[in-house]
C-alpha cells in the first residue's frame, strides 16, 4: 500500500510511549488496544468523520488545522457528556498521490492538541483512499458511574445557558466561501481553524451535578437546541438580546448578520446546557464566559422560539447547518 | 444531507433496544454512547476501514456481504485478543446517488452478524461521501483484567497452531478477479463473502490461559506470522505438510496453488496462536479444528522458514497481501 502506514504506526507508538498514559495497558501494535478505565466509571465512545470536500477543503484548511479540527469533533462530544478523555483512535484513508508533508502536518495538528490533554493516540487504521482524504476519529472517555451529562434531562422552568460566543466559525467559513483570504492564525480566525474543546468546563459541571442536560454546538444553536428539546421532550425560549454573538470577520461587515451565524452557524464547539432555576451557574467556568440565553418550556412538539426585545415570539426554525458543499 | 441519516439513526436505536445490552447505559441519541463494562475488566478497542475499491467491489460483493465483512474485521480482532465483544460503532459515508436498497442490505448484513453475538450497534457517524462508499467499524470488547491474548508472548520452543483452513477467501477472490461467476452463498464461497469470527475459540483460549500469543489472519499467514514474530522478538518454522489448505474453487483447479493461497492469502479470519510445548491444545476448540503447523525458534531477525517433507528449510517471505487493487 503506497501509504505511510509504517511511519504513522511508528509515530503512534512513540507518542503513546511519551504520553505514559495510565489507561493504556498494552496492545499498541496488537490486534486491538487494551485500556484500563478507573474503577466505578462509565465508558464514553464517540466517532466522527472528517472528509475532504464535506468537512474541510485542502485549499482552505492547512493540514494541521484539519488534524486539530478532526480531533476537536470527538473531544467536544466527550466535553458535552462531562467526560474526561481516555484515548483516541484514528482511521485515516489518503489518496496515493497525497504529499507526505500534508500527512505529517495533519498528524502534528492532531497530536499537538492531544498532547495538551495528555491524550494517547492508541491505535486506528490506515488505508489508501480511491478519492478524498477521509479521517474517522474515535475518542473514548470516562465519567464516574452515572454522572454523564445527557441531552435528555432538561425540564420546563430550567434555564438555558451557552458558553463562549457563537457564530465565529461560520463567519470565517462564509468569508472563505466568498473567496476572501483569511490567515488561519489571526485571532478571530482561530475559532474556525483551531477551535477549543470545552473539556474543563464539562468536567466542572459534571463534578458539581449542576447541569440538567448538555449538548455541544457542532451543527449550530438552532439545530442542536432542537436535538436537546427532542431528547428531553420539551420546548425552549431563546432571548435574542442575550445571545453572545461573535464579531464578524472584517470582510463580512456588510451583507452578513452576526445574529444569523450565532443562531444557525455550526462548528463553534461551545456547550449548550440547562440547569434548574435555583442552580447557581457562575458567569465564568474554567475561564470561559457562560451566559443565560433562555428557558425551557413545556411543549409536546418540542419547538423553540426566539423572543425579541419587545417580548414577541417567533418560531426558531432548525437551521440545518450541513457544513459547506462542493 | 441527502443521506438516510434519520433512517440509520432510527434503526440503530431500534436495534439497540432489541439487544437489551447490559453494557449500554444510555446515550443513544446523545453526544456519545455510555457503556458500563463488567468490574475488573480491561477494555479492548479496534477500528477497521472497509472502502469500496480497496476492500470490496460493489460489482463483486453483495451489500449484505460488505456489511458482514465490515463487522467481521473488527470482531476478528477482538477474537484474537480473547475478548468478548461489548458494542460496535459504525461510521458510514456514502455517495449521494447510492441506492437506498444498497444501504439497507449493508446494514442488514452487519446487524444480522451483530445479533448472533448479541452485540449492540451503539452509535457512529454518517456523512455524504464525495467518492467511494467508506465504512469504519469500531468494536469495543472486554477481557478479565490482564488476560488479553497479546502478539508478544511467544517464546522459542512454543508450538504454533492455526484454526480452520487457510486460503479459501483468497481463492474465491482470485476467481472473481479472473472474471468467474461465484455464487456468494455456495458453501466454499461463504468463507470469502461471509467469514466467521472465531470469538468462542478466542474466549476458550483466554479462560484457560493456554495461548502464549495470538493474532488473527487478516493479511495472510506469512504476513501475520511476521507481525507475531516481530512483537515477540522470535523466529518461526512452519511445516509445509501440516498446513490446513482449503480446497480451491472449481474455476481455479488449474494454474493456481492451494499452498500459495494458504501461505499468503488474506481475509481468512482464522486465528494463529502459540502455546508452550506442554500445553494441551485440543484438536477442536468451539467446534473448529485446530492444527499444529510449526514451532517458535530463537532468531534475532524475526525470520520465518517453510520446512518441506525432506526437512529442507526455505525462507518464508512476507506475502504482503494488500487486498485487491483497481
Amino acid at each position: 500500500v503506497p501509504l505511510p502506514e509504517t511511519d504513522l504506526t511508528a509515530r503512534i507508538r512513540r507518542q503513546a510511549r511519551k504520553a505514559r498514559a495510565k489507561a493504556l495497558v498494552a496492545g499498541i501494535g496488537d490486534d486491538s488496544a487494551v485500556l484500563r478505565l478507573p474503577e466505578r466509571h462509565d465508558l464514553l465512545v464517540t466517532t466522527d468523520f472528517s472528509i475532504e470536500g464535506v468537512h474541510f477543503r485542502r485549499e482552505w484548511h492547512p493540514a494541521d488545522s484539519v488534524g486539530h479540527r478532526c480531533l476537536v469533533r470527538g473531544l467536544s462530544d466527550i466535553a458535552a457528556m462531562g467526560g474526561t478523555p481516555v484515548a483516541a483512535f484514528l482511521s485515516l484513508a489518503v489518496p496515493a498521490d497525497l504529499p507526505q508533508d500534508w500527512i505529517d502536518d495533519f498528524v502534528n495538528g492532531l497530536l499537538e492538541l492531544a498532547a495538551r490533554f495528555k491524550l494517547p493516540l492508541a491505535g486506528g487504521d490506515t488505508s489508501e483512499s480511491p478519492g478524498a482524504v477521509t479521517a474517522d476519529i474515535i475518542v473514548t472517555g470516562a465519567v464516574p458511574r452515572g454522572t454523564a451529562l445527557l441531552r435528555s434531562g432538561a425540564r420546563p422552568g430550567d434555564s438555558i445557558y451557552v458558553t463562549g460566543e457563537l457564530g465565529a466559525s461560520a463567519g470565517v467559513l462564509h468569508a472563505l466561501m466568498r473567496g476572501e483570504q483569511i490567515a488561519p492564525n489571526a485571532k478571530a480566525a482561530r475559532r474556525h481553524f483551531y477551535p477549543e474543546p470545552r473539556l474543563a468546563l464539562g468536567e466542572w459541571l459534571r463534578d458539581r451535578k449542576l447541569a440538567s442536560a448538555c449538548i455541544d454546538l457542532s451543527d449550530g444553536l438552532s439545530t442542536d437546541l432542537g436535538h436537546l428539546c427532542d431528547e428531553s421532550a420539551v420546548g425552549a425560549l431563546i432571548y435574542e438580546h442575550s445571545l453572545p454573538r461573535a464579531p464578524l470577520p472584517e470582510a463580512l461587515r456588510f451583507g452578513a448578520s452576526a445574529l444569523h451565524f450565532a443562531l444557525h452557524g455550526g462548528e463553534d464547539y461551545e456547550l449548550l446546557l440547562t440547569a434548574a432555576p435555583k442552580a447557581k451557574i457562575p458567569e465564568r467556568i474554567a475561564k470561559v464566559p457562560v451566559r443565560r440565553i433562555g428557558e425551557v418550556i413545556a411543549d409536546k412538539n418540542h419547538r423553540a422560539w426566539l423572543v425579541d426585545s419587545h417580548s414577541q415570539r417567533k418560531p426558531l426554525g432548525r437551521g440545518g447547518w450541513e457544513h459547506f458543499r462542493e
